[in-house]
């Protein structure tokens, strides 16, 4: 397991100053906590018999490290995290696993409640994880019945979990797992709700994302891009960050493409973000974390084997996804 | 919690005699178990403070034992099944929960092992659901990676799960659940398993489930529909019984269906069938869990309250519901 | 062209009686007229230089008219329709297409209005079909802005159509390809209307058949199954025939599934129905026009190419045709 | 109808200057046509009685015309095309439909050739559209048989299509009508083709529209996004225009979002995208054309009303439509 002592050791790692954001968790003045910046979600390493290697965890957050990273996700959907047993979640759990900077000397972790979760079952995660020091909780959409999950039901359920979260509330919306888009209505009702600070968006409809930033501009909210795919038009619609699988092998080149977009830098932004759109659905929609996994060991990672039922590439799907990273120029 | 002696009292309650089935579980001479008949989804009561009512649930299963069922399905979709906790799901598992009549000694669950779950942690379950006397499992496909899980995946998955469990596998395809529609080419490659007995197929396409009985013709796999609304077709087609949530509330009917079904008298079958598709759709996808255990408080049954974040009717709702019923002549 | 003298020898030559069915279109004491029955969509023979074929469809339609079908469904979707000039339909257009037998001395054509078509356009069709003879006009919902088709927009359209057209109207569902489903309760009120006869839905979802045939029972509706893979399902709950493209490759085959639903022989009907999935899954969703062309020249038929963009099969998926057809014993 | 003069005239009253893209059509040297800036989709007035009302259309189009417009397109889905009828698309057709300026002798038109239309009767229509004095056809999926429309099958379509049309040709891929996305291998092949100049993209994925920016960016091929909700985003990723059913209300906004955009103004042009998604969406998938035309009359042009089977809007929705303008400041 990985112990507060690594969590700690990583977080001094991590090149990010903590002086640069000044307040920070520490949210006075009834200001909601700064979540802006750019996380990896860190995949889960296996050992050839399935084990969790948390060693080959504990070296890949070490390299991960040495980017201007906002912090990490863990125990999310590239974390294999339906594929771990409650005792590994525990081993997991403890330790900082998103470290939202700057967060010295609590632990922090920010976690994925899976779909099928009753509203009481997400607000004791929310306690136990504040319990070992996470420092913020992403909530997916519950929806199990999701013919059931109108606005009315969503605003009930999440205004439930932020009132008694003792940590704050990200709302997370990822339509093309959960079959559910999380309403612009229910996010803008939502955004009111002092414990709720903002928005992980996964569906990449850019209009929404505009929208959601419009109509929530008086309510300190912040939306973070759900992939690289389209993060520089996430910032031009006045997103602030983004959680990026692919910041997981091309972690200098996300953050560049955010410091690029944050200073106003756009014929550059664009030039960049061309480049990382094969590359990023590679290693999401169209060869999952195999490929996700795959890359890792071709960039200095740990990536190893997944868990059945995912199976690993095809030399074929392999030589396809060296290509994503060639012919733009990454490999 | 429900004990074994609960289960004992409610299998030795249900009218449909042991005699009827030879054999049974008992399948010598590399017969596969017979599956056929008609299943209830049973409901979990709640208390008005949202705890299990096993007292509830034990009348309720007493009720539903009058009828010439095959057996319960628990821990599904209709059963709050993603709602529950670990320890609540211990209560209730140790008991016979799916009751594959007939199955004097043993006890006996079907379970739904939910989406997320890997390989290794299904076969885990089907050796406890075995411990605790279950006699069949069955194993929704894994979809949270829907992505990657194609037909080779698939057989994958559900080959190791099935060589391990210690009790008979159903295949179970939900595609409005889970995006994934389980390919027919694996289902034919699958039903040549020894311990794959059938499938339950939720999707509601005719067509479909022709071809999958025709196509395993020669493999002694048994399909069951997933829904009353499509029951009568089914049978015509091949298929050998359901599990049916509109059971929970009209059990006789149900029952009464599939026999004219076996008895080949179509024209009343076709009657009768007419008359329960509004009804179905009523408590199943119109209004959901809250609309079968709303009906349930109207035929003598405990409804009761649903978990959050799934939500009561509306008077607005209830009143279409009960439409649904009485326009048919069932209230 | 076809003039009305070959329509009129196709329809001589037509197996079933004129008798069988007393009445017919002179539907006397406000019944409407009977549509119940088998009915090729026929295809359009090309030239190898994509010139219509009138000698070609005249032969493949006396060979057709061999079995006993109800009549012949054209300019449909399996008549490349779409890609008919205005003068190549007129060409075909005044001659009988859809021969709704019996009609003896009125030419007759059922028509699909293709969705692209305003209210007034579509009423005008009518009645130029109606001009050169047809016996019913078979109407696909409007569907190119189906946002803003809701059950009042449609049958406000249906009703002005029906009101205007001097000959019978049958709806006609088809949501694999506009998008929209005719709504249940928008069907039950213009089952209503006394010109509109009956509706061919193509949707494959046996409930919903099932519910329209119940709730339009009082209304002297018939519902024609839009395809052969659901036909015996369709009869089983109620339908009184099929618009089924394979019934121009098994025409005699599909003409004994519909016998033997009618006579109550639903186990062999259920065999034979087995058969027919595959084969008709190739020359529809699997492999379209080019896969049922391909197949009318197996079996004596002029099948022909398509008019571009339709594309030419590959032979992989030649092969793969065929072995549908032989796998199942029909070739 | 309206006469070359009317169009000369509104082509002359437009306030960009002809000077300001040099060459324009007259694309010498083997460079493509530029078709950069914004078009709207302009509207067909219809009378009370339903007839086309060509003074009106000719006075909308003089007041669009003191807009920076690029040009019109007419004829599409915003034109209730669909509905009209072959001699009035005569009517309007030998006039300049899409004025892509400057084109000051030539008349000019770009046109959607609608879904269910053969390769050889698209070819046709863009001889004919050339003959009346078109400058570019822009060219819609062919999508009846969609599930025949893989990338062979269209880069087939499309190569024939502008080997033989007399006017460039422009991509218009439309999922949201068709159900089909033109993929993005196919776009990359035919933009190599001299003829095909760029590609009208309505599907809103950003991600999509920068990978094919990129993926041509050696081939002088231009995109144009469909719609003024993802304008900004869309230029943010390489993107030089837009077609905007906006602009038929807010024409000088989103003339000045183009501005914006091009003269790097990213602040001012975010807020301003801002205001305009709400009553973006509500003249086009919310309330569709009986809401554009609605808010037409609104703002000093013709709206009037639509053909059958589009309906008007309930007051209601009125309401609704009028407080997404409201709320944003624009009423």
């Amino acid at each position: 397991m990985l112990g507060p002592r690594v969590w700690s050791s990583v977080r001094q790692g991590l090149s990010r100053a903590l002086s640069s954001t000044v307040g920070g968790w520490a949210s006075g003045e009834g200001r909601k906590v700064d979540i802006s910046g750019i996380y990896p979600p860190v995949t889960t390493p296996f050992t050839a018999t399935a084990e969790v290697d948390y060693g080959k965890l504990e070296e890949n957050l070490h390299k991960l490290g040495t980017f201007p990273f906002r912090g990490f996700v863990v125990q999310g959907s590239n974390g294999e995290f339906p594929f771990l047993t409650s005792s590994e979640r525990l081993e997991v759990g403890p330790s900082p696993v998103l470290c939202l900077l700057p967060s010295p000397t609590a632990a922090c972790r920010e976690d994925f409640l899976l779909p099928p979760a009753a509203t009481q079952a997400t607000v004791e995660m929310t306690v136990s994880m504040a319990q070992v020091g996470a420092d913020a909780a992403m909530v997916v959409t519950p929806c199990y019945y999701h013919g059931r999950m109108n606005s009315a039901a969503l605003i009930h359920h999440y205004t439930k979990v932020a009132d008694l979260s003792p940590i704050p509330v990200v709302l997370y919306s990822v339509p093309a797992n959960t079959g559910l888009d999380l309403p612009v209505d229910a996010v803008v009702t939502l955004s009111q709700h002092p414990n709720i600070v903002g928005i992980k968006d996964s569906g990449g409809d850019v209009t929404r994302i505009g929208l959601i930033v419009h109509k929530t501009r008086r309510q300190d909210f912040q939306v973070l891009a759900g992939s690289a795919g389209f993060l520089l038009a996430s910032y031009a619609v006045g997103a602030v960050g983004g959680v990026c699988a692919l910041a997981n092998v091309l972690g200098a080149q996300v953050c560049q493409l955010e410091r690029l977009c944050l200073t106003g830098q756009w014929e550059d932004a664009q030039k960049l973000q061309h480049r990382l759109i094969e590359p990023n659905t590679a290693v999401t929609r169209r060869f999952g974390i195999p490929g996700l996994k795959k890359t890792m060991d071709w960039f200095g990672y740990y990536g190893g084997p997944c868990r059945a039922p995912l199976q690993e590439l095809s030399a074929a799907q392999e030589e396809a996804l060296r290509l994503d990273f060639t012919s733009n120029g990454w490999l």
